[in-house]
């Protein structure tokens, strides 16, 4: 029998012989995925470089068939930085648009290509790879924001805001250790896109359509040349998995919660009335309706796209809830939430670290505020404790001041000494020393505590680390 | 002073007199929108024909100004149905982007067609008027794949497989019954779209940027030129609701629920080990590695697709979730998810129909999977207790009767009358009719059971209800 | 054979003949609901017992087993409200539980009783029975908690306080006017649960197993004893379908992200930086370190409950995904999830009730931050489209104005009337009457719009609607 | 002023002065946690112990009152142990009822133990200490669940069922093979567990509410009496941070789609159309209706359990999503979905343990069905490369050699030398030798391949690993 020269000019032709009726437009449509997953062709192209000089060493290949081939990548790649490829939807995915024009270009070589390989474990390392390099740009981006708000930080150290719980105001904190809970999360996230990043860095070529190969296929060198770090040990579990996928997408969602949770302050804080900050012009719209409008939109959008990673986290765990071994066609939809969590992600990293460089704080109003809520209350307790009176008992003296204070209109500071002894006889003029916002600020000078002092060892701490 | 005619040249002029800065290209890239939310087009433009012949009958804005305005508009959407539209990112949105386009065409009516709106309902408005579009077209597609399933039911009433619970061989069960389960399923599905869509067709607009506004508007008026069946009443939920969206989207999360469950069946269905069913080649595909697939990829990749609109479902609400009145850019964000779930549904629902239509049963591997799990064993026991033994009681005695036939390694059905006998003096030759698939199809002859008559009873209903 | 009679004595006993292992410990308590489905007791003697009826209106069961039947489920539904029921782990659910005992205090009238109905359609019928129930007090809860909010808002009609969009000052806005928005909110929500109902109240039971029964039950009766409005009209549908679950959740959810708006709401405004409200103290609590703390941890709790009734909506839907037909024990983990959501949504409609009733406005600290933000920026342009102006040219030229008046630290409407002729000649002494948030809010004077007139008649229509 | 002893009587007076209104009984039982954190007691007691010991080393805390209070904490932990403690709801938590007992074993001393703490750092630190333990309970559950597995797969490392993809018969595998794939995934799974571990092993403790205290405590001796691997460097991050809660029950949650997808196969291989195994009668229920039934619930219910445990991850990820710093009340409701999803985990992996070291496979019913669906044919489309056709011209021939097969209604390997030498004169004798299953399953002797050989090799491995 003849076997057409271009049997993959369409994708159905792929599996022709045995399928006796074309497909529909609206299945292909349906069913491809070349609209999307072209953004892996990079990926493809040095998977596809790897294993060929991998069956070259083994013998498997040709010397000649193996320079062929990779002549004909490396064209296709420059085809393709050229926008000059023409990808095709009826040869379904990233895949077999690069394996067709290969054989266009180089011929009967480029058929040889896919041996001892199926697209089940093509596209399972295609992803891997590419995430890969999404991962390694992501942390520095996680980084640079993280030296963005360092920077902030030690640039505000000394300036005084009040600190919320329940957004009632608790007590004095230093404005720099704010933003230094901030760093804390992204070094964890950093942390966790490492912990991921080993588990998406292993190989699992070579598991081909589910069960291995007869090929005697050197799994470790194409391994090592791609820069992995192990081989999936077991072929069913290699092409049907997408844990690496999963996992990502949820500490992405940390990554996005940790953003939506500075969001709702910097978005506090720029309304009117806390008037904490300003964000610079560049991140702020107005509005066609409101002419005196300047708007936090940004903070506000990435708000937003917060919900949007975390239906992407929930679509893929949905999609793989239940599925039997070994691959199934559901899986071709782990790719659109996987892209658009990377996307959501650099996008926002990106414009956060431009936006905070830019954040200017209006300490006048943050004292302003630290000056309503009683904030210095516990350290009148802790005053009476270091007196002798126990903990419980001080809280509750401190209480009755409160009350006091509040009917008369004043923060508890305010009082005099002789209306303050009237709680308790053991206080003395050095009360104050403790009832100040600065006094309340440096008094907490425990490790992690908002002390100026202690905030700047962090700073150090965290230059350091980043360097 | 003087203010430029082309003010709205670039968005960021929209409200530049009180901004210094421009906006970067990446904050421009992270908060436009008019990538996705051009295809409201023709919605924003029906809904600024109504806007500007209500302005015109309240006197607001003169007859020259009406009649440019209505035939710049008409212009515009000619030119965007002629693809000759220039979308400009700067422009941010559809909205701006075509009252840019109206006013360079109109002049100075063109910036009257905004009075007494805002883009804050202006794009509630867009939305409800394109969903409720959608919501009509989907109500359609269900109702045709509703009638595709009850004529392959018409064809397979008499058709037997083994009804399936726990997938353990249960009782015999009709296919034409069995296909008919998924047409009360998607009857629900359209009920819910209808009251969804109350919901959705009522106008926002009127409630400008937030608080109503003072030119005398008649929101009545606009609303029944829109075919909208009533009118938003208070301002601030106009602007801020999106309860629309998350009610379509969960009402659409039940369709793709369906879906996958279908798609589940089918799969097994298809599967060497079950064999009941073919689908067309044109809604499979094969391998590129093994040449004797043939995989049932449509249904596979729809069950699939039910977590991305699960995803959407979620992200949404978790947009929603917590956000102070009025409006907030997060909203932004509800769009994509929203067309991703319309689209998803649409191109689902059709391609079903379509595959169904082309679907085959194998009524000899059905019935020979009827014949080996003792699925008359209920028929037995009913038989029992027709003989006067208490249910509980039956149920034992063929309990008893079924670990034998095991044993034997034949199904219970061909146990013989002195073998039945053993277990029950009651027996007597009849028990063979009870004991037969017909048998026990037939005798399931009660208001939504399995019986063909019941079968062909509810496919007369279904057939009057969707004509 | 002989049968015992205590052969449900334990569960595994209920199909004892067939296995030869009992179940370990671990396997029941796995398996078993009787923990939860407990709370379905009333539901399970209720289905009961119109079952009977019609066994015996139909000839299958006869009087005395009938009379004999009532009142042993009497008798157990006395000994339940009385707390004597003794609820055996060993008898797995509800269902046996009842039944098993029936069987012991009645004989064998009690193993009659199961008689062409299995546990599939009665789990079915029970959970809908009570749902129906629950539905109907939440509806009655969302009406008092509207009714509430009503009140409120006829209070505070006049009452002006900054709308925001952005978080940022937008226009004034009455907070009686605020507090309608949730009304509103609360309206769709009650209509959802209407509609949900519908689905809700439709009868399973006589679908038996999956495939309807061989005796001739009447189902309509017993559906029009249960008061149910329709008999599922296809046996394999009625035991597998969960749809009704997943759309009470959903709406269910959209009551609670109202609420966790709403508390948001309410959060924002105790903040000192607000200080627009107060909440009583039986709803807040304190610090067990910080003496002056009075926390709005109802509102917080309720906004945190908000995730929790989210991951029961996401429970459920992963929990369907992908299920064949028919019944699975899958579902019997559909339980918990809809018993804590609504559980949840009645304790926080109570509360809510409960703590908006005593909520009480601070109209000065409103009001001071009403004109913090140039509110009324919207009515000069609005005064000046009036004076000819296009409306977009108008906008740009208070844009100016208010950058001005920031520029001097003052509001917009504080600025002289020669400066502001400055920005356009056409500005006249009438213009202070549009600058001031009263004469802003009373501009609004559109159906839906925020203008105290508008506000009472809204306030009229909902008394009677909710009359 | 006096304050009373026993001011912790009861919750509402730890901060009574400034309250003048009692909580009624809604709110206490809808606000108070004790019901669910009283678990946490044993953590809470450790945290106290660590915390009293060194205060006394800093000198903070008398050596009488450290004594005192080490007797009184051992003292409850008893009374605890032995269920005589008597929790109160009107002390709101697991902290303030032991706190309260305490002092009221030991007066005043009790009541010093909270210096320089707070409930804040306190919750957060118990919660991290119960998990760490709960953590190392898993990853013990995990590692016999892999031992059990691996054994099973060495008693089954030759024995063939076909392997799927798509559902469709593929290519044969080792059963051992096939089970090893979850031992895989579980090996990942465990890696999670401990690299969540490091994340959650962190002192919060010495934070206070948010922002450090003015004691000078030592926090990283603390650390060390717990065993903690580090100290959190930030007040406000230690306090408000919940990432480690999240990140658990992702890995949770993955660790349950693993078991859900196992359950899918469980359930399909114990249905009577595929036959493939049999689960002991321990682990599975019978019918209350259908005598004959033997139903695999466990499977089941573990796979519907999947849906609680994303239901939690969604829950906690929509919980603290916009939250702003520090502490909120919401956070209240991270307890519940942990407890949950670690219950659920513990149970499901135990029992997963147990019934799989119960399987039995039946090897005849594996391997008739792998001689269905031309599982072999890759094997001919490889052998037809070894003689020089390249591998898509041959998997094009194979294609046509399937289709002449199932027109005839055999297996590939069933056709004759001259029918196959038929579609390429290449093929020879030699070709039944991969043809056969065996054939097929020893070729694929690659690194992870299905090869026996490469099985045993990896059972040596993993038992090596678990050792």
């Amino acid at each position: 029998m003849s076997t057409s020269d271009n049997q993959l000019a369409n994708k159905s032709q792929a599996w022709s012989a045995l399928f006796s009726e074309p497909m529909s437009d609206l299945v292909k449509r349906y069913t491809a995925s070349v609209g999307f997953d072209k953004r892996l062709w990079r990926a493809d192209i040095n998977g596809s470089l790897a294993h060929a000089e991998m069956l070259a060493a083994q013998g498997i290949l040709s010397a000649e068939d193996h320079a062929a081939i990779q002549r004909g990548l490396n064209e296709i790649a420059a085809e393709i930085e050229a926008g000059q490829f023409d990808w095709k939807l009826d040869l379904e995915d990233v895949h077999l648009n690069i394996e067709a024009r290969l054989t266009e270009r180089v011929g009967i070589a480029g058929k040889r290509l896919h041996t001892g390989r199926s697209r089940n474990d093509q596209v399972a390392t295609d992803v891997r790879l590419w995430l890969r390099g999404e991962i390694d740009e992501i942390t520095g981006l996680l980084k640079a924001l993280q030296s963005v708000m360092v920077e902030k930080a030690g640039q505000y150290a000394d300036t005084i805001l009040p600190g919320f719980t329940h957004l009632q105001v608790a007590q004095p904190v230093s404005f720099g250790h704010h933003l230094l809970a901030y760093v804390e999360m992204f070094a964890r996230d950093a942390e966790r896109m490492l912990d991921t990043r080993k588990r998406v860095n292993r190989l699992p070529l070579g598991a081909a359509a589910l069960a291995g190969t007869s090929y005697p296929l050197d799994r470790e060198r194409v391994a090592r040349t791609l820069g992995m770090e192990g081989v999936c040990q077991n072929s069913l579990d290699a092409v049907s998995d997408r844990d690496f996928a999963i996992e990502f997408t949820s500490a992405a969602t940390l990554v996005m919660l940790h953003i939506s949770r500075l969001s709702e302050e910097l978005i506090l804080w720029m309304s009117q009335n806390f008037g904490f900050i300003a964000l610079p012009d560049a991140f702020c719209t107005g509005s066609s309706i409101m002419p005196q409008k300047k708007n936090p939109d940004v903070p506000e959008l990435a708000r937003g796209k917060t919900g949007r990673v975390v239906g992407h986290l929930v679509g893929l765990v949905t999609l793989m809830k239940g599925q039997p071994l070994a691959y199934n066609k559901d899986n071709q939809e782990d790719k659109e939430p996987l892209f658009d969590t990377v996307d959501t992600l650099k996008d926002t990293l990106r414009i956060f670290a431009d936006m905070l460089a830019g954040l200017t704080a209006k300490p006048e109003a943050m004292r302003a505020a630290a000056l309503k809520g009683h904030a210095t209350a516990t350290d009148l307790a802790d005053y009476l404790v270091k007196k002798g009176v126990a903990f419980r008992d001080a809280h509750e003296v401190v209480a009755h001041a409160v009350k006091t204070a509040t009917a008369k209109g004043v923060d508890l500071a305010a009082l005099s000494l002789d209306e303050l002894k009237a709680f308790d006889a053991r206080v003395e003029a050095d009360v104050f020393d403790v009832l100040s916002l600065e006094g309340s600020l440096n008094a907490r000078n425990v490790l992690g505590g908002t002390a100026p002092a202690q905030v700047r060892a962090q700073i150090a701490r965290h230059r350091a680390r980043l360097a």
